[in-house]
C-alpha cells in the first residue's frame, strides 16, 4: 500500500572528517522516501522555493517518488549546515538553518492521499505534522519522529501530537529527554504510556530497540567500518521501516522484526556516502543482499 | 576443562541510586569465579588480608572455588569504594581505593594449576598479570581484561602483556582509549594487531561486539529495567565467557557465539543485585532460561 510522508526537502551543506559537501538534496521527508520507495509507492509532502533545482526533481521523479503534493512556494528553499566531529559521528552540530519557504508553509494533500492508510511525519514542525493529521480520512498507521529541537521549544504540541500516532520513533537521547529516563526500556514504556502502542527507540551504532506492552526486541546495528556522512540515517531508517510495514500490511510481530531489519540495513548504506550518494542508486536485491549478511552477523548457533 | 583465574578479591563499598552497601564481597577475580564456577572449576588466584572475613571464604568455597591459590597475606584485603550516578549506570565513579596486602603481593600456583590450559587475567596489574604468564607451562587459551587506571599508568607493560594473549575483553571506552580509534570495528582491528586473535568488546547496556580476523558478531544485552549496582558486571561477564569456552574445549565460532550469549546473561543477573547478590544463588538451569528469552528477544523471524 502506499505511503504518505510530510517533512522537509533540503539543501543540505555538511562537513564531516571525510570532507565537506554543498548544496546536497537533504531533509527527513527525501531521505525517508529515498529508503520507503524501495518497498512502495511513497508520496512525498514538503515545500521547496524556487532556488530548488530542477534536477533535484527530476531525480526524485525518476526515482519514482510522486511529487504531487511538493509544493514550489515564493522564496527560498530550507538549508541546513552541519558538521560531525571524529570523535561523535553520531551526532550532529548545526551550524546554520535557514528556513526561507518553511516559514509559512501549511501542508495540502490531495483527495486521494486523504485516504491513504499508511503516512509517517518524519522531523519537522509539530504543528506543522497535526495540520497534516487533520486531512487524513482512514488513517491505520500513523508513524511520527521528531528531534531534540522541538523537545526543547514546542514541548506541548509535540506531546499532543504523540497522543495521535500509532509509532513513535525516537533515538536514544530523544526518548531520555522526553521521559526523563536514563534506562532505554523504561523510557520506551514512558512513551508507551504517552499514547503510541508500538515505539522505536534507534541507537544509532548499537543497532534499535523496540517495545511494545506486548512484546519487545533488540538487534544490533550492521558494522559499517568508515562512516562518511551520517546525516539522513534516522529518515532512511524510518523510511526502511514504514516502506515495509507499508508493503507487508499487518503490523504484527514479525513484520515489525522484519520490517526493522530492513531499517536497519537501508540505514547503514546511507551513512556510507555523503547526502543520497548510498541510497539511491540501491536496489531492493542490494538491500536484501546486505540483510542477509546482517542476519548471519547476529545468529545465534 | 578447569580455569585459573587471577585478579583481586575485595571488599567494596558501593553506592548507587538504589542504596548504599558495605564491606561486599567483590573483586574482579571474585566476580569472575562466580559466574565461571557455573561451567566448570575455577582455581581463583588472589591475595587477601588478615581482616577478610572467614564468612567470605566459607562462601566462595562453598561454590565451589577452589581457594589453594588465595593467598591470606600481612596486612588489610584491598578495599574499593565508588558510585554510580542515575544519568550513567555503566560508569563505576572511583571514590578511594585502599591497596592494602596488593602492595608487596606476587601470585603463585601450584604445579598442577601451571598445567592447566586456560587462564584468565582478571582486571589487575598488568606487571602482575605478567607474572602469572611466567608460571604457565601449557596454555592454550589465555584471556585479559584490563581497565583505564593501567592504560593510563602501565600502558608500556600492558602492551606488552596484551602481545601474549588469545583473547582481550575491553569495554568501548577502553578499546578506544588504548587504540585511538573511535570506531569500534576499526579499534577492534587495531587491537587484533596489537596481538590477541579473539576481541570482545562489551558495551554495556548495548550489548557486545565481537571481531576475529575470520569473522565477527554481535548481541544486543538482555534487557534489565532495574539496574541495582553494576559493579562486577564485566567481571561477570568475562567469567560466563571463559567459563564456558573451557567448558566447550574448542574455541570455534559456534562455541564463542554461544559463549558470548552466556556471558551476556550471567552479567545480566549481576547489575540486578547489589555485590553478588543476584549471581551467587544463580544455578545454570536458571541462566539456561533466562539465554532463552535473550534469543527470543533477537530471534529474526
Amino acid at each position: 500500500m502506499s505511503l504518505v510522508v510530510l517533512g522537509t526537502v533540503a539543501l543540505d551543506h555538511v562537513k564531516t572528517p571525510s570532507g565537506t559537501k554543498k548544496d546536497m538534496l537533504g531533509g527527513s521527508a527525501a531521505h525517508f522516501a529515498m529508503a520507503a520507495r524501495l518497498f512502495t509507492q511513497v508520496h512525498l509532502v514538503a515545500v521547496v522555493g524556487r532556488d530548488f533545482p530542477q534536477r533535484h526533481l527530476d531525480f526524485l521523479k525518476r526515482k519514482g517518488i510522486d511529487l504531487t503534493s511538493l509544493k514550489i512556494g515564493k522564496g527560498k528553499t530550507f538549508r541546513w549546515s552541519g558538521e560531525y566531529k571524529k570523535t561523535d559521528l553520531n551526532t550532529a552540530l548545526t551550524l546554520t538553518t535557514d528556513l526561507g519557504v518553511l516559514e509559512n508553509y501549511v501542508p495540502e494533500i490531495t483527495e486521494h492521499q486523504k485516504h491513504l492508510p499508511n503516512v509517517f511525519l518524519a522531523n519537522f514542525d509539530p504543528d506543522l505534522q497535526m495540520k497534516l493529521l487533520a486531512h487524513l480520512k482512514k488513517p491505520e498507521l500513523i508513524g511520527l519522529d521528531s528531534m531534540n529541537l522541538w523537545i526543547t521549544h514546542k514541548l506541548k504540541s509535540l506531546k499532543k501530537l504523540i497522543r495521535q500516532v500509532d509509532l513513535f520513533v525516537a533515538n536514544d537521547a530523544e526518548a531520555r529527554a522526553l521521559t526523563g529516563e536514563h534506562n532505554l526500556i523504561m523510557a520506551a514504556k514512558s512513551l508507551c504510556h504517552m499514547g503510541p502502542r508500538l515505539i522505536v527507540i534507534k541507537k544509532g551504532e548499537h543497532g534499535v530497540f523496540f517495545y511494545s506492552d506486548k512484546f519487545m526486541f533488540s538487534f544490533p546495528a550492521y558494522p559499517v567500518e568508515k562512516v562518511l556522512d551520517p546525516t539522513g540515517a534516522g529518515d532512511t531508517f524510518a523510511g526502511g521501516l514504514m516502506g515495509y510495514l507499508s508493503k507487508a500490511r499487518k503490523v504484527d510481530e514479525k513484520n515489525l522484526r522484519r520490517a526493522l531489519l530492513y531499517a536497519t540495513t537501508v540505514a547503514s548504506f546511507n551513512v556510507q556516502g555523503f547526502g543520497m550518494g548510498s541510497t539511491a542508486p540501491l536496489t531492493i536485491r542490494e538491500v536484501e543482499e546486505r540483510m542477509k549478511t546482517l542476519v548471519e552477523f547476529m545468529a545465534v548457533p
